[in-house]
């Protein structure tokens, strides 16, 4: 239990202290000072998603293509790191894909419902970077970001970069 | 397993945030901006262990006198933040405690003996915070620091503050 929390209060406390500290060099945040934080939350993630993948990849057999490594991140990995699996998985079978989390776990202590909807990007720009890291080191360049439209639920759209 | 490392992870990637930002404003670091990033981290662990301890408690009955807390924090809050209990308690029954963990989780994946020495307070600030948010919540303030000789043991001084 403990484990959990801790994380989550750890990552509540590094949201707040990277936003104030782009705070106390520019006071009000306009749009370009938000991008900023989200931007340095998100490269947290990426790294932090990288070191996960390594570890949880370690006894799995290679993967046979794209959409196999996108059904181990929404079952294996999901389920590992955000305890619960993907709940819809869509792709136009082209490179991009739209992964569903119906109550994803870094939004449900947050709110139930469309009330603080606009703090979400906050809250999800690390998650971002988690699984945008992951694909990395499985070989796959994308970007990946997050839309909530209510509350806990989560759609993850990530679009894989072809060389 | 993935929450330990998540927690683990996003850690190591703060501590070189708060870090790398402090540089990035005044060059090289010298004691006084070391200390300044080791007050950031600290503080960061303060509110977390006030919220920890919150949910630790809910069930608990109260604690008869100060060194009652002690126990509790040495033993069931030791084991759910730090997973192992403490391995030594010491007092000197005038209000100073010192806490002695030979495998302290967060110098563990770091280093085994006495190299990278150096770098032992940067990974304990956070855990020192952690243990003074706590103690203060249950109604001690406290200055806590930490003393490492031979990595992964630690040793945590607290010194609770008489009004």
């Amino acid at each position: 239990m403990a484990d959990e929390v801790l994380f989550e209060f750890l990552h509540m406390e590094m949201v707040s202290h990277v936003y104030k500290e782009q705070q106390s060099s520019k006071g009000e945040l306009d749009n370009k000072d938000r991008a900023v934080c989200v931007s340095v939350l998100e490269g947290m993630g990426f790294r932090v998603g990288q070191g996960l993948i390594e570890r949880l990849t370690r006894d799995s057999p290679s993967f046979k293509d794209e959409l196999d490594v996108m059904k181990f991140i929404c079952k294996d990995f999901w389920t590992k790191v955000f305890k619960r699996q993907i709940d819809n998985l869509r792709t136009n079978h082209q490179g991009t894909y739209v992964l569903q989390d119906n109550k994803f776990s870094q939004l449900t202590q947050l709110s139930n419902g469309k009330q603080y909807l606009d703090q979400a990007p906050k809250y999800l720009a690390f998650s971002c970077g988690v699984v945008r890291g992951a694909l990395s080191n499985l070989g796959l360049d994308s970007v990946v970001t997050a839309e909530v439209s209510v509350m806990p639920s989560c759609k993850f759209q990530v679009v894989v970069q072809k060389l």
